[in-house]
């Protein structure tokens, strides 16, 4: 399939998972008395990906992630001659998704920008008061155990068909752990697409969310190579 | 098999989707103390789906749903001549689970047809008291997304089998987004069932959960076959 | 395989039912700051058929439940000259269960049988205080549904494999609605094992859970074959 | 696959286990007003060994824990002179866990270890106040149960490619249940990590969750060939 249409699906592809992550985070986690907290923004996460590996991992490999997308080169799944097009394509539907949640949330009296639209953050702008050292290496670390387990279940010795059920709840399951922490990220795009709207702490901040995710994708690449031996792609 | 008998499945499995997601959203999400709150609505929905696409998706392909059903003709794995049958057996579902739902409901000395039974609404009929903009845009993208997770999941090229989860957990994914700006529709019949009984504001606001939900059916249709190219059912 | 391993099977099985599912419910549901609710009691009841479905399904079938055993032989799934073997092993499973889980709690010192161990009743011990008719109503149309969605998802038509997720994510949904109307049963044997621990009340309201659930799995199946013709076992 | 890398694998699954199952409980339980509570630690333990078992299943089988391994061995289904190595390796995975959980945790300044680090205990550390007796009961007869499900979800006559899904929502149920009365271990290496870093009463409890949980994967393995004849791996 050309690389245009292969964009085009990681560009809706990141615009879901940012829609319905960061939108559960901001509309719906606190809602007095039925709020879904961070579980639920935990779940939907995931479900962005389970969905749509499923819905479009046939067109694009549904990727959704720079950081993703830059362990499967090291991983050797996919060409670097695609990672500019793949990773503009995350960003600009992270930011799309952004944008149509900020048209949603002001639909409420009490929006405010200042909520932080679920942006990545640390220090101060860790939601549980997090140092910047802390968020960086559990970022890190969970952004290579990601790539571990999407590496692995699209291994062609893995069972075939169920590597969007595992890399969706892993994501969940990243979720779960480190949303007190950095607000979560292991994805560049997903980051920026709020920060952009946010501007100011978020934007001064975001360096990190593209640094450590990267780079914990590309640890997590060569491990899974060093364990795996001859692993293929599926 | 015989289109009395596919439209009978399209009934039954409407009515457990009223059933099951508005239930849960009528008897359990607020119980004091153990409610599953709006994350457990967000899970009865997308099971509704997930089960009963197991059970009926080899009768009638499950639709449950008016929009899928449309968004289904406009991505070319539907035929429109089946369309009323579809969408009356849907509608007549969802009615008759309200009803059963009313019943129910109406046991506890507590009950009041003033809680809405779970209808959808906006502005000051949405649970967090968003515009009708703000709904109105929210139940056109979700809806959207929603059918290209299912033409998607769908696809010949996609693992089969696995479409019920995919396409049960995008329900669960949608409402966890966005059941406080309108209690989330995303599927006029699941709309019209509550409405119904409730009268009043449900049905003055119900033409909302027609028009959003069909238009987002069609643009998630011509989104995926843009995408995809020459995509075929299963 | 020997109707007494089948059994041995069902008894094991069931017990896993009622430990897992009750003793969430007992241990975990109220658990102050950290309980999981009616959704983790919901989550947990699914999972002990999700697992033990693909654990012994092999071996026996695992209904686990003396009202889906009769539902199978109405829709011309199982031999009835084994009901008698299969119900009993449910409910001795079940009573086992009920001991287990007895001899757990009572190591809280705070541990009281008047909590009533997750026994299901109406009236005045329904958790909402619903009353017989709502709760018995409730009771016959989801376990209709529920034996809809095992015979439809063990349809020969139906993707091989996956019928453990839709029946144990069915029981799920069914608690997510109706836990609060009469702690859901839809199981007879579920119902018993925790009723002869508490006695009074929940032994002179038991034969609610017998009736309601067997009528509701009969109808069940009559519908289920009514719409899908000549469906027949995997 | 030389039994260094199928080691290695055991070392990295089992760090993903501690790190995402006690990293949930500490980092993520409890935050005000939007904390995961127990269901939201129960999922994340079974999240960890679902994608793991995706991710390394076809190199090291994914045991992740001494108990699974010893009843696998008991089930002939392992080879006994495998076993220290592999009890090495996760124990060492889950200590490695332990100590990234301890670089993150103390990065909020309102951590302690006094919070015990998500450790296994009993009597006045029971998280619900439950006696040894009660917690060494629960421990064995769920452990007992987790092997009937990963034999019999392996079992070659179990639908194929499903067990991750089994194996890991039984250690989502399990927990579910019991982390009131023990915390829930089920696996030795799980118990192991962080009570090294606790210390104190951990440590002198620990004996506890080496002890239940093999008793408990031996007489599940017993109970599982007793009824499922010549079962044999997948």
């Amino acid at each position: 399939m050309s690389l245009s249409k292969r964009a085009l699906a990681e560009l809706i592809g990141t615009f879901w998972l940012v829609l319905g992550g960061c939108g559960a985070a901001v509309l719906a986690a606190g809602f007095p008395g039925f709020g879904i907290g961070f579980a639920g923004v935990a779940l939907a996460f995931g479900l962005t990906v389970l969905t749509m590996a499923y819905a479009i991992g046939h067109i694009s490999g549904a990727h959704l992630n720079p950081a993703v997308s830059i362990g499967l080169v090291v991983g050797g799944r996919f060409d670097a001659r695609d990672l500019p097009a793949y990773i503009i394509a995350q960003v600009v539907g992270a930011t799309l998704a952004a944008g149509v949640l900020y048209l949603v949330a002001s639909g409420n009296p009490d929006f405010s920008l200042a909520g932080g639209m679920a942006s990545n953050g640390y220090g101060e702008h860790s939601p549980g008061g997090y140092t910047l050292q802390a968020g960086f290496l559990l970022e890190v670390v969970l952004t290579a155990g990601f790539l571990i387990v999407i590496l692995g279940a699209t291994d062609k010795r893995a069972p075939a068909g169920f590597a969007p059920i595992a890399i969706g709840l892993a994501l969940t399951l990243i979720h779960l752990i480190s949303i007190p922490v950095t607000n979560t990220s292991v994805n560049p795009a997903r980051s920026t697409g709020p920060a952009l709207f946010v501007g100011d702490w978020a934007l001064s901040q975001l360096w990190m969310f593209w640094v450590a995710p990267i780079l914990g994708g590309i640890i997590g690449a060569i491990v899974y190579k060093a364990v795996a031996g001859n692993a293929d792609r599926t």
